[in-house]
């Protein structure tokens, strides 16, 4: 064969085939999937077996307030900076389950479709890793905003994890579920205190407040990350001689909030305390080398963090086998 | 509650849940799964749906003779600065499925478990993806490497793709079928030259070879990039006003080769003119802003090419629904 055009290509190849047709002439069109394949990826840490949950991504249109500190044009720059278009931010939500051998616990719990019509995938990943709802035994609630509740109820009100302890930060707890509080809330802030009343009010008897601070399970030590919200929680998890610190809300989008962590988004309710548990938390996880995993992180959602001169990078893991 | 240890904690939370046991103590242990999740991303290019699907990593025990130009202490520096551990290189396959609308196409088949435990996933993930073997009418091969060739058949010789026209480069068939040239080969590459006659001996009047440059399919243009081997080729996909650059081996482990794109892998067999292809194909890449995808990036193996002062990085496409 010589070079050819397509024309020319074809031909050449029907007559290469000789009598025979080539097999994609008389084939019917492929049907296209039109859905994104499953989420769930697995690690070990110690004798932990690990599974990021991918829940979906909640495109959320942005304009040059969204980051209190930095013009939209120098946001829309580090968007560009990543290969994302500008004024939309993806927000990526996976949750996190730990086996320990001995629970099934479950490290906040999705959206159920009740934020976006691009996200509430969660359940069905949990499937496809071999999981039932009814299996987890453990919830472990790092805050209180809806793309981390809202999985525990569907929208008529039931129970999704039937059999599961929920255990949630009590400072959390304790400011959401104020009526004073809420009296003084307005807006999308106002919204939160509305739904999670809707998902805790007829749970509150079950739902366990705990300290942060406190080991919640052998292995997983809940951390104090306020800022992002007034209880808001990370979590370490020990296994033999390996641990991975499990930052929550604390970074969200890398490309942003990894990149120029003084930047303060509107999501974060104390913008300045926020910035001091960022930079706190990833000076830790960078000077120690530590294995870290984030709410927000790009599925699946673990890796590293190396510090730069200007902010930190996120050295996603490599996706291995088992 | 205030602050406790482990031991009052267990006991302060045993106390809030009254007499009623704590869901945990009663519980069996939780099953490990041991095994990892599904791998099939699925993307949108132009009108065309792209699949990677995830064949596995082969972790390749590595000395200071692996990059031919450059030592194994700075080979272990780059991977440590992966956070990868040393002496050890994981190559991960990920072979490309584009459903053009019209066709099936298949570039490269994976290892189908005949080249490490660790690895012959992709039929499995292609079947996760919804897709069987026998609806694959069209398979492109980028070169004869035993990781990109082995899944047309089974141990047994039997066809995986039963009803696939394989597409295969010119030069490539005519170096590793010639017999002249077997006879030349020792060690590794004798077994390559054996492999492929495994594989293509009996089906060599349905293997139909193309020029590299040619337009195999309506859509994806093969690209000459020789120096890997004597064939080697990559492909440009194009649907709509998108455009993919599928690289093959041009670019193996990004850490590695990306970064230091003059460094030489044995796997090169013209180390000096592997270099010359892939600056030219990274280069072409970073300046365009393509979208670029290679058979041993981390899955899902997509992403673009950044050029730094030294070199190039990888940003990976961030996982999103469909």
């Amino acid at each position: 064969m010589t070079h050819f055009s397509r024309r020319s290509f074809i031909a050449a190849s029907a007559l290469a085939a000789g009598a025979m047709a080539l097999p994609s002439a008389g084939r019917a069109a492929a049907p296209l999937a039109r859905a994104q394949g499953p989420g769930a990826y697995r690690y070990k840490l110690g004798q932990f077996e690990l599974t990021a949950l991918y829940d979906g991504t909640w495109f959320l249109p942005i304009d040059g307030k969204f980051v209190r500190n930095a013009s939209g044009g120098a946001v829309n720059a580090a968007l560009a900076k990543a290969f994302l278009p500008p004024n939309i931010l993806p927000i990526s939500f996976t949750a996190l389950l730990v086996n320990t051998g001995k629970q099934l616990v479950l490290i906040d719990t999705g959206s159920a479709g009740q934020l976006a019509d691009t996200a509430g995938f969660m359940n069905a990943n949990l499937a496809a890793g071999g999981v039932k709802a009814g299996d987890i035994d453990t919830i472990l609630i790092s805050h209180f905003h809806p793309d981390h509740i809202d999985g525990l109820k569907t929208k008529d009100g039931d129970k999704v994890f039937p059999n599961a302890q929920i255990f949630v930060p009590e400072p959390e707890w304790t400011f959401w579920m104020d009526d004073g509080n809420q009296s003084r809330a307005s807006g999308s802030v106002l919204g939160y205190f509305r739904n999670a009343r809707r998902i805790f009010a007829d749970i509150a008897k079950e739902a366990q407040r705990f300290k942060p601070g406190a080991e919640l399970v052998p292995g997983i030590v809940s951390l104090p990350a306020y800022g992002h919200t007034p209880g808001h929680t990370a979590f370490a998890i020990h296994s033999g001689n390996q641990s991975l610190l499990a930052m929550s809300d604390t970074v969200r989008n890398p490309e942003l909030f990894a990149r120029h962590p003084d930047w303060q988004p509107i999501f974060d309710m104390d913008g300045a305390l926020s910035v001091k548990t960022r930079r706190r938390m990833l000076d830790r996880a960078a000077a120690d080398r530590m294995l870290v995993e984030a709410y927000h992180f790009p599925f699946p959602a673990c890796g590293h963090m190396v510090k730069t001169a200007t902010g930190y990078e996120l050295v996603p893991s490599m996706w291995q086998p088992l």
